[in-house]
């Protein structure tokens, strides 16, 4: 079970290793919304998300022996490249099992890190096969992308930095996809402050965690259809018990209100957020969540997006 | 003549009323360049730009009875929007002089700020006639988006909070266009800092500053050819003279190496600059100046521009 206690150990553990982000307001976005809006920008994070501090709890976690044995995950997104580096900054090996068809750039993203990608093909059978033999040939720890206690509370360090610098929230609304960054923040969250409300916003065409949230158990996600493919992950089991213990809702936006809300982040914020980056305030800015009169944290996950196809652009969507 | 004095006075003033932006940093950016790099980010900035400095400070530089009779100012680009929002934070009245081919997202920003935006035909015959007339009927005072010492005493609090950030600078990159924020940056940082390089940079297709820093007076612009559109103001007769004495040189970067630039802050930094805003960086990033082994201050000017027309994009150049 997940524990503020692991959160803030958490905190101390990656100190130093990756960004205190920044938590960015706007009297126009507050405006549009009737709401002060604080916007926690992971964006700005070490690798452009915020994957950077689970990844580094977890390899810091670890013991001088299990570190010389190296990490494994499977990933074809920023959790890659995030273990990767920390793995480095430990002087640990790292192999990121990634299918034959991943975008070059998340691949050359793993190498500058000093990440050893071992391909696969494109199925969830081939992924676990690959991940497993390197496992049994090498001795290496398993960091799965957020079904890992030690990645859970790595993330959920980002709401106690949000609470620390903006004391007096009154909601915090927060992506979820796998669940892990949700299970952190809604942990840190309601344990240093248990009044505060905490929302969790996902793509409507990847809405597996609201049912599953609304039934009680895990529901299987089918096949994703959304612009917001970091949110595109199934619901982990680890993260899920958390999210039922300390999450208050779990609401769903259009990719319509996504693009609008990525697009309004990007004039009047002047950041750059990846379609995912912006679920969390598309939920307010759409009305999903009613946050008028509320002092409301806003998580931006990241800002990692080719910039040849930019969804308001002709050849983007 | 401009002095570091004019400049921390004008700090006091507008402090509260403009953001102090962030410095920052990326060891990806660093490690292309061979340097360590500080992006001083006026695209975070109050309006999206750095204007809000010059014009905050000239408006609460006037007495009470100047400020009542209200300011003017001609401008088709940020200083218009800046200006307003300063008189509105004093109660005052600003008239923005606009030609009427200016795009719609500009006089919408000073119209969002309270100014009262004042049409003319787009020559400059036209827009000194609208002004003097303006000011011969309301008694208001000129505010010149740079040939104004107030003006060039707020651009330069930009350096103060650098250098304050950054003691050990060895060299400022800074924009020049009509000059009254190099004049500024290049005051304040070598009144605080007298071993400290300051070089200007400008676009190669509006290369005014450049010719008359070389032959000592003032050159006319001709017609400017860049998409550094900030940028394509004539050097001022003020300006000019502090940065004759302050600024160590002035290099000129080709649109090329612009875009280059820009597309490259907008991936790594996860930020968005407008094409004027990426111009310092390029005189590093292309090797304008060597920068290999400084602590080099990077001047970004701000991040308006229309993000249906990006210059990488097909229906961008």
């Amino acid at each position: 079970m997940l524990t503020l206690d692991a959160i803030t150990a958490a905190a101390r553990r990656i100190e130093g290793k990756v960004h205190r982000t920044p938590l960015m307001t706007s009297e126009t976005l507050d405006g549009l919304c009737g709401a002060r809006l604080f916007f926690k920008a992971e964006n700005l994070q070490k690798g452009g998300a915020f994957k950077a501090r689970g990844a580094t709890n977890a390899v810091f976690s670890l013991s001088e022996a299990e570190a010389a044995r190296g990490v494994v995950t499977h990933s074809s997104g920023n959790h890659g490249a995030a273990l990767a580096r920390a793995a480095r900054l430990r002087g640990a090996v790292a192999w990121i099992v990634m299918p034959t068809n991943a975008p070059a750039a998340k691949r050359a993203a793993v190498e500058r890190q000093g990440g050893r990608v071992v391909e696969c093909e494109p199925t969830i059978e081939a992924r676990e096969a690959a991940a497993a033999q390197l496992l049994g040939r090498t001795g290496a720890t398993m960091i799965h992308p957020y079904n890992d206690l030690a990645v859970m509370a790595g993330q959920g360090t980002l709401a106690l930095e949000m609470i620390e610098d903006a004391p007096d929230l009154d909601l915090i609304l927060c992506q979820v996809g796998g669940g892990g960054l949700l299970s952190g923040v809604a942990t840190a969250a309601k344990g240093m402050k248990p009044g505060i409300r905490v929302v969790g916003v996902e793509p409507a065409g990847a809405d597996d965690a609201q049912r599953s949230f609304r039934s009680g158990r895990l529901e299987p996600l089918g096949k994703p259809d959304t612009i917001a493919d970091g949110l595109s992950a199934s619901l982990g089991a680890l993260p899920f018990a958390e999210i039922r213990q300390s999450a208050d809702d779990i609401v769903t936006v259009s990719d319509v209100a996504i693009i609008a809300a990525m697009r309004r982040m990007w004039e009047v914020l002047k950041i750059v957020v990846e379609p995912s980056g912006a679920v969390a305030y598309a939920a307010a800015a759409d009305g999903q969540v009613d946050v008028r009169g509320l002092r409301v944290g806003v998580v931006i996950t990241g800002g990692n997006l080719d910039l040849d196809r930019l969804p308001w652009s002709a050849n983007g969507l």
